[in-house]
């Protein structure tokens, strides 16, 4: 068990599995072969030729788009195929910062292979013994990855919002952490991975933020995502994320992203270069 | 002109103009077309078949291999094809961290393709109007890359120094900074990329590491590499990097990794992803 396996879980996919999803002209994402069958089957809404699913051309704007897509997600959800609608629109946007094709309901991105992005932050206090950093555990009755260990705060990435302003609101919901403190956190780069999941393709990116908190402060979940939070020594993390499955699976990557920014994996370990280049599929 | 344009600079290569170069069973180089034609006039150490270049199968250890190596350096010095001589042995060494198949003098590196590995460091201090950095210029009587701008430190990684050593060795030698003080580097990653150069190709590595330095300690040059340093605010660098090529090629990535690891570029810039998967090729 090491870092670089945890990173190869990230990555398990196998393209074998998908037809290519297009709209607005460009492949947006990947769909699985039996929902492309069910696509199929909404011929006032995709063109599916067995090999690929498109996105009937006539559906022209941004807004006609998420309509149609809306209308699908929606039969889909009937059929019992999407579940734990959030209500979260979701940008289609295979290049981040360009303009998106549509908006999708949160839960229905991975059954499309839609590219989501999200924020996640390492809470940390140094003391002297070193860098302690916050877990947090999701709420046992959470639908997705309950139970399991989380990095400190982290959030989807809805359409219309800046990703500072998501991250100073998730830090207020998830960790009870007010926005003065909330405003420090220093945005530090990204990781991003491919992997099949149960719902589907996560071809997905996670903007990753530092937070140094004062050591006296205690996060306290306010909206019932998060069980407790424990603050521990980073050794500890490094041997749970090298040696369990006990994070959520890309909460492990932005771990491993904070202990090589933060001179915690040594340059002279064997697998140092793959480790940093694993950071990003 | 923008951060992606010094990332394309460094990754700009054409495959075509190089054949594969092959020792101990494995690619560990590329040689150009003329090279290979030369190296095929030294039938007693490489075999060439007009398609790749190996060296002779009955170099079976890291020490025939290395002398084998020598030889033939010093017929391309003597021909004038391999100058500037170090007098430094780096590893060829496809993969960091595994044994290294033979030595070859630092300045025909390139010339064989073989990768480099090398540590850079960016000395950087807190002020009241935010980050300053550390800014070397060369020398302009050093044989590579004259009167550019540099990192604060940086050196090439000769084999049988551990990575940090050589980082506080070259603290000292290039900046005058002392044991104590650089000691404190913290490494922070590494950078890769693979660009045609004018000897030869630069598939190279740097591991980058961030010191902050007390705010009245000034780097003092002591072997005669740089001229001169500069303490800029990081918008200086920033714009520098941006609009011009007065940073030695390389020393761009280091400068925007930092930048990206410090929240100096904000997640928001259209770039931003490119950016942060540009850092590695």
């Amino acid at each position: 068990m090491s870092f670089l396996d945890r990173i190869a879980e990230c990555n398990k996919h196998d393209p074998a599995l998908y037809r290519p999803f297009f709209a607005a002209g460009r492949q947006v994402g990947s769909v699985r072969h039996a929902l492309a069958e069910r696509l199929a089957r909404m011929p006032g809404i995709f063109l599916a030729d067995g090999k690929s699913v498109t996105l009937l051309p006539e559906f022209d704007t941004v807004e006609k788009r998420s309509t149609a897509i809306d209308k699908a997600v929606r039969a889909l959800e009937a059929d019992g195929i999407v579940t734990g609608r959030r209500n979260e629109n979701y940008p289609a946007c295979p290049e981040w910062g360009r303009a998106y094709d549509f908006v999708i309901e949160r839960a229905a991105a991975p059954h499309f292979g839609i590219r989501s992005f999200g924020v996640h932050m390492t809470g940390f206090t140094r003391k002297a013994d070193g860098i302690h950093i916050w877990v947090a555990r999701r709420a046992r009755l959470k639908p997705t990855y309950p139970g399991m260990l989380d990095n400190t705060v982290a959030g989807g990435q809805p359409v219309g919002m800046g990703l500072i302003d998501n991250m100073v609101k998730e830090c207020g919901e998830e960790g009870g952490i007010p926005p003065e403190i909330a405003r420090n956190v220093v945005s530090v780069g990204a990781i991003s991975y491919c992997m099949d999941a149960a719902d589907g393709l996560k071809p997905d990116v996670q903007f990753c933020f530092d937070l140094e908190l004062p050591p006296d402060f205690t996060p306290r979940n306010t909206d019932g995502e998060i069980d407790e939070f424990f603050l521990w020594h980073w050794t500890r993390i490094a041997d749970t994320v090298e040696r369990t499955r006990e994070f959520k699976f890309n909460c492990n990557l932005v771990l491993i992203d904070f202990f090589v920014r933060h001179g915690l994996i040594s340059p002279e370990h064997p697998d140092y270069l793959a480790i940093v280049e694993g950071m990003r599929r």
